[in-house]
């Protein structure tokens, strides 16, 4: 990430004016507010706004009228039951507003989520900077055998990464160039939104993107997970430690109740019974797929095989 | 409206508190949070946190890094800009979040807008307080004979209003008496969920409503209409106040571009550049139903019909 | 359910209408259409259009040009496949459009699932239908103890429920009498707007409602389980049926891996592995509140416990 | 547009096969159903299904019970009003599903309306085929000096069209020969997620799309639009068609209230309240920006100047 001094001054310049609020306030959200987080090459995500906390949460769910004198572990008590119960509206009473850059590529995964609101910097408008994403050499791999649309963990060989990057490079400074060609008015003179047909997926661009909590929330459970692809899941990890400096009870029930949660079918708590009956169960008795039966077992530190 | 001693120190309690913050701030709506403005007999709307203001739509749309320097007319301009051109995304960037007190006729017709997020007082899990709308003797009017789903301007006599007033109060506080009975674990001793079947159309509820900017505006459009039912209007009249609080300038460009303004249709445009070019027009030639000549000549002072 | 010799005669009609077409076509919802199923004492559910099949599915999955020839056993595999892993667009490529009659009380439970399509019949433009609900004495039942927002399982004595039936009925007659008194343009003669503030909660209201198959589904999740109001629960349990005969690949799937599935948090699958292991496991131990220990237990047969 | 063999016999069986069904059925749409239209130079959009028509938006107005014994004329009369009144949940309950060829600058625009179902093709899972986008001579432009986010209406020379066609067509084409050298497993053998990032954005993609008619129409009035890209136009110059072939009677109140009509701001009535008394009207003294004066003026066919 490189940001123009012009753009550091802005930014200091804005961290620096405080006003008063009675709204509800998180002082570890005010400490990072408008600073960028670097993400991949060329990228950030930072705080731009955010409305409500943990105590907001309450208070919607309470339909109340005041603060409340609750104590926090009674708070933490209600909001653990709202997500375990999948109450989801008190999410939705809290709002975060967020600058990101990023690949293209990257934003068309993004974008999918329907239940933000998005406003991003227009290459009809605009000329795009000179600004393409190249993965480090230890992200480069080929295709996984498992996941039929993810790579695998092992890396190419280093001389193979090498000449993918260089690949990748060339052909995005070449595509830039000869969108600077197109664009000139001294020289090609074309439209904007035509020149910049020429550019290549990697090339950033940028966004303000403002989602409530609860949707914040279902962008990390599927972007922050081992099968998204690494290049959202580095800017959902980021988004994961904003989470936790903004609501720390939500986000400790969010883990406890959705990421390290696991959905077990109608056919696996059979299986489970079984097991835990003492009878022997086996993949092919069991009713359940073997892929099925392998993640089941994984997920149960093999269990279920050493038993049967 | 009338809060209970320990609701009004809650909100004192909570007006007291004040915090500091980098975020964008409106004095004028700092000054309303949290106090309830009254509406109808026992209704309230309250703002309860908000996010956003003029400045921060700018910012939005222009995707910036800083506060900007902009001057306020600057400002101004883009944002009637983007109000013109129906660019809503900047506005969806701000959002309000309200307590509301509502007659439940009043609240099925304010949830049919979908875009917003809303927490209700459950009346399966608590008892709902004794308290029910009466419209004032004035607001009892006959079916009108123009809109044929409202009422028309001119109340009813003085004696049927009190009449009706009476039969509105007397059904409202049997049925409750009887859903008190029904609930009384001494006496018949039934399920909340069962016994608030009883309670009439009028009984107030109330809950948290948080919604954009961009949807704020629309549900005002609606609803502060003259065409909207009078009990959900006076609502949209207090958010309107709200809205010029919050964000003068959008609410300024809102008058202009969408309150103040009206549709012609193609036809219309036809009529309208006959009338200019100084032909005679009349509603017979003209391709207009009579309802819509009427419109259209009444918004344009008659001079449709003078001219002709 | 009573309909009127002219809605018989309208639906027959329509139900001896046939057309050649194209689409997705599926027998057994073609049987349905039109017909109503009834529901409580006065309502009914009635399928009015559909849009896809299990098949269509799997043709928006594969972003596929024909109709394919895939044999049922490979759609059925990668239905169960994205209902597994949550890629929830291709089930919103379907659509289905319901009418509804159904009382008030229920309508505002239905209502706030915001993803669907509504047009209710309205009370300002025109005179609602001397219909309220009355539940069957079997139905009505004290506060459960255990769910705190919905009613114990054992009805209150035949005696009680007779009465509650009485009370019920009464009051909603009542006020139905001078809902009539006050519309009646020779007595006091009110916009119908006002007059029906004084009905009750248990009339019926009527609707088209349209939703996507995904969105369908996840109402049947929230509103076909125990934990849901009787009274909209067998709405819910029609709407199991239709979907039953409009997608049995996507039901059965729907029915393995969302209605007999149990979500099991962080912590209990701790408790799980260490059971299978063969260590004890207690509640107090675990980590797990009583609350969560029992109804994993219970889940599991009690063998968490017989363990132990 | 180039279909294999294969895609065209998938498409000609489809189309050979029909059904009885009693659901609304459109003659027209049945016509077009499954063949494509082709758009750009690889890409189509093509007809995959239907729900509703023009009958089944009033049978929604009206939550009615049969197929009604209205005339034509009583429902195109009501299905303007409903059109001129803003009233769009009935437009809601018909939905259409397109399966589209489309470069992706042009579905990134399009993803962003965001009431839409899609099914994207998968670059992590498939590999694209070697289609991209490159423009016409005649459609090669340089930026508009008017609207600063599009092309002026005048081609840039012949000579320099086909410099531009031949930039985009060797970039397009060296990039896509690196992507197949990335993905070759003989060869540099990296993951699809990754190489994928080596191409341009004038590569085709494809998707299923479904959307109501309401949002359809919210769609084709952005996109129809001269100040849309033209890229994008083209696709909904196509739809248009499709609308008129699928619901005429909405098509037509389409056209008469929302794209041939115009929206005049607070300020623009009295200035036409003015004009129409015979008074005299300028830009100076009228309070509108030159822009919006010249905009108005232009749209009455200079009248307004003419009369001052």
């Amino acid at each position: 990430m490189v940001l123009t001094a012009e753009q550091r001054a802005d930014i200091e310049q804005r961290r620096g004016i405080w006003h008063r609020t009675r709204r509800p306030t998180v002082a570890a959200m005010e400490e990072l507010l408008y600073t960028p987080m670097a993400r991949l090459d060329h990228g950030f995500v930072r705080v731009v706004d955010y409305m409500g906390d943990d105590s907001a949460i309450v208070q919607a769910a309470r339909v109340s009228y005041g603060t409340g004198t609750k104590r926090v572990s009674e708070d933490a008590g209600l909001i653990r039951y709202l997500m375990r119960h999948h109450h989801s509206s008190p999410f939705e009473m809290c709002d975060i507003k967020l600058h990101v850059k990023l690949p293209i590529f990257v934003a068309r995964q993004w974008i999918r989520h329907r239940t933000a609101s998005v406003n991003e910097y227009s290459a009809r408008y605009s000329i795009l900077d000179k600004e393409f994403y190249v993965p480090d050499v230890g992200d480069i791999a080929p295709q996984s055998r498992q996941n039929h649309q993810g790579r695998a963990q092992e890396p190419v060989s280093l001389e193979t990464a090498l000449r993918v990057q260089e690949i990748l490079r060339r052909d995005a400074a070449s595509c830039y160039g000869d969108y600077e060609t197109m664009l000139d008015p001294e020289g090609l003179g074309v439209a904007r939104e035509l020149a910049r047909i020429n550019l290549t997926l990697g090339m950033y661009t940028q966004w303000y993107w403002k989602v409530n909590l609860h949707n914040f929330m279902h962008f990390l459970r599927l972007r922050a997970d081992p099968h998204a692809q690494r290049e959202i899941r580095v800017y959902a990890e980021a988004m994961m430690d904003i989470l936790k400096a903004w609501v720390p009870l939500t986000a400790a029930a969010f883990e406890e109740y959705r990421l390290g949660a696991r959905t077990f079918s109608a056919t696996m708590l059979k299986v489970l019974r079984a097991a835990l009956a003492g009878e022997e169960v086996c993949q092919e008795s069991s009713g359940l797929s073997k892929r099925e039966w392998q993640e089941m077992n994984a997920l149960l530190d093999g269990h279920l095989e050493k038993r049967s």
